[in-house]
């Protein structure tokens, strides 16, 4: 197996970069050249750090508070978390079955490392999260990747699920609302899908990033159906502190135990200051900013999904959550990467090509985040506009 | 290879924490209780992030400088730290070799990845910092341990490295200074290793993160023998910055790279504030308290030293770096973890066993640590000589 010749790993050389990131260098030379490029390819909310969550941290730093801390994160973190589910969902859980870690991206890391081994797989829907395909081949293992479409609102189904396990299948990570097409998996289908799996003898994993930001519904908790599932979530989005590098999982205290050791030895500690900020997080005048916030996507959605509609994209699955709208190009393409190129380089917009998160029918697909002000993207959409329309 | 009785990963499951931790959770039990415990086990400095470093990272945070940043690192940090090289080596790097990551170990993690595929392994030393075993596990690789002792400083060598290659090493990790020992690689040897290694097609990877904090001798990056090696460095220790959870690695372009790559999707940037935190590190102002506490862990490790050695303690490598001492217990004990908990339970000394930094002779050897103040260090050193001398 030495493979010494070639200095890297098959591992690392197979590792895909977001082709987003080429067409984000190919903005910047734009920008860089004195053209007006409107982002509608950022996954990150445009918002500064809420300034309770920022004065939060500038006095951690001030009391010296920037020591490594348990590989669990601060307890009093762990307790505000728990506290939450209590608040916002009604859920009881205690504070060790919570565990801080470096952004949602350390947690999906250390989950999937607790379940599977080489060889083994988890499964999830095409289109879906592109770090996920990527955490499970960094650990030998793989993403069963299962096409979802319009019908089932691009998210796995109980029947899907039912279908596509396959002995390697160690368990189903759901993401809702999902990035990139911000829907949401309806209680009834989490309710069916978290007794399949039970019953497959998998694990459940719900990503429930985006939570908080969903619009004229509420997203119920994974763990309002099945106490035993993993729950994934993070400071990075509702909360707007993507650059802190936080998140959290929740799961039973004997996983927990099993990830806490490998934090340990991975990553040490989650960043101190960050869990000092993120204590102010969880305040009415806090939860008051993320709210207004909350608002002002719900309005961007609303327009930019109209706008698009107006213009002939398909968009199949209305998005109740996050700051995507995935649309179908199809009218305008059947090279949907090639489209994003063009349309940077012509109309100097710049989205997410389908294919960034998968290749199921990722031909038609287009990602628009809705994470830059209005009248940027009435802007977009002129720009848009004069190109369909001439 | 489904194993879905049991539910967490193999793994997951043979993962080690440190044996210190139970130590430390007696420790903090007994204090609870009113008991005055020395803390000689601390793997951080005592010292608080710097003024100038938490000025910045205060002035970072009201800018707003709080969203993702590119995989590898802000580009002003990469430049710094390459203009490091050139100041304090006379080494010139460019900021494209220098991969910014969240702490020293994710930059292992990183390097490891690169380099290993399943089954593959990397050579290093028995003793030596537990978590490099513990990443290479987690990649379904292996730590090749080779032992060493004090007649080659408790470091590799060019004759070690020869005589233990195999067909499954991909690569060479040596700590210079060390932890647990503080010994330091002698320039002449690591020239010597890094021909060895590069003739045997491998990879060197050095371990740097205690460059700074050396006593009496300046420590060499082995980047001034080898300019392909990969040297990994962190914010954590010299700089004091062990919460801020900020590391760095330097390689050639190429393998750059493709680290970036798995960065991007592991971790996708490392934290935003404590990179601007970070750029303030260097100036002249910061230098010179890093140098004053520099002075201080000297005096610190030349009592400590002094004093063991008084009490029959062997110390049969001088350390010359980090701040560590790893002592020869064995006129005490035969089973220095054993060792270690009569020390915290009668005499309220914690210290950290051999045994979590290898197998080889680690029941004769305990860790020191010099990360708290004179006056503890002399209770510390009371307190032994009651037990020993009665
Ligand atoms: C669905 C989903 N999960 C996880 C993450 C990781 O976020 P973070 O590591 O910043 O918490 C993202 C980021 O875009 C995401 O979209
Ligand atoms: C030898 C060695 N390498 C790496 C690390 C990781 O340090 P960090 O991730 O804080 O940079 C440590 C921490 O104690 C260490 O002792």
């Amino acid at each position: 197996m030495a493979s010494n010749d070639t200095k890297s790993s098959r591992r690392a050389a197979s590792i895909e970069s977001f082709k987003v990131m080429d067409l984000l260098k190919r903005a910047r030379e734009l920008e860089a050249a004195g053209c007006d490029v409107v982002h509608l390819e950022v996954g990150e909310p445009d918002f500064a750090t809420a300034e309770p969550v920022a004065e939060a941290a500038i006095q951690a730093v001030r009391a010296g508070l920037t020591q490594y801390t348990p590989a669990s994160g601060i307890p009093e973190l762990r307790e505000r978390i728990a506290a939450f589910y209590d608040q916002r969902y009604g859920v009881q859980i205690s504070p060790e079955q919570v565990l801080v870690t470096p952004g949602a991206s350390g947690a999906l890391l250390l989950a999937f490392a607790s379940l599977v081994d080489a060889g083994q797989r988890i499964m999830t829907s095409d289109p879906g999260y592109p770090c996920n395909r990527q955490f499970l081949h960094f650990l030998n293992a793989s993403a069963q990747l299962v096409p979802t479409g319009p019908a089932e609102k691009f998210q796995l189904t109980n029947a899907l699920i039912a279908e596509h396990w396959q002995p390697e299948t160690r368990g189903v990570l759901l993401a809702s609302p999902s990035n990139p097409t911000g829907t949401l998996v309806p209680v009834d289908e989490m309710q069916a899908i978290a007794q399949r799996v039970r019953q497959l003898g998998g694990q459940l994993i719900v990503d429930e990033l985006y939570h908080g930001l969903t619009y004229g519904v509420d997203a119920m908790t994974a763990l309002q159906v099945d106490p035993e599932c993993f729950v994934v979530n993070s400071f990075s989005k509702y909360f707007g502190m993507t650059g802190w590098r936080l998140g959290w999982l929740v799961a039973p205290e004997g996983a927990i135990k099993v990830m806490e050791r490998m934090a340990q030895n991975l990553f040490i500690s989650p960043p101190t200051v960050s869990q000092y900020a993120a204590l102010a997080a969880f305040t009415p005048q806090s939860l008051e900013i993320f709210e207004a916030r909350r608002a002002a996507f719900e309005g961007r959605r609303d327009f930019l999904v109209q706008g698009l509609r107006d213009l002939g994209f398909a968009i199949p699955a209305m998005p109740e959550g996050a700051f995507y709208v995935y649309a179908d190009a199809s009218h305008l393409t059947d090279d949907s990467f090639a489209f994003c190129w063009s349309l940077l380089e012509e109309n100097h917009i710049a989205v997410t090509p389908g294919a960034d998160f998968g290749q199921f029918n990722a031909s038609r697909y287009v990602r628009f985040s809705y994470t830059t002000r209005l009248d940027q993207i009435e802007k977009a959409l002129q720009r848009l506009a004069q190109r369909i329309r001439g």
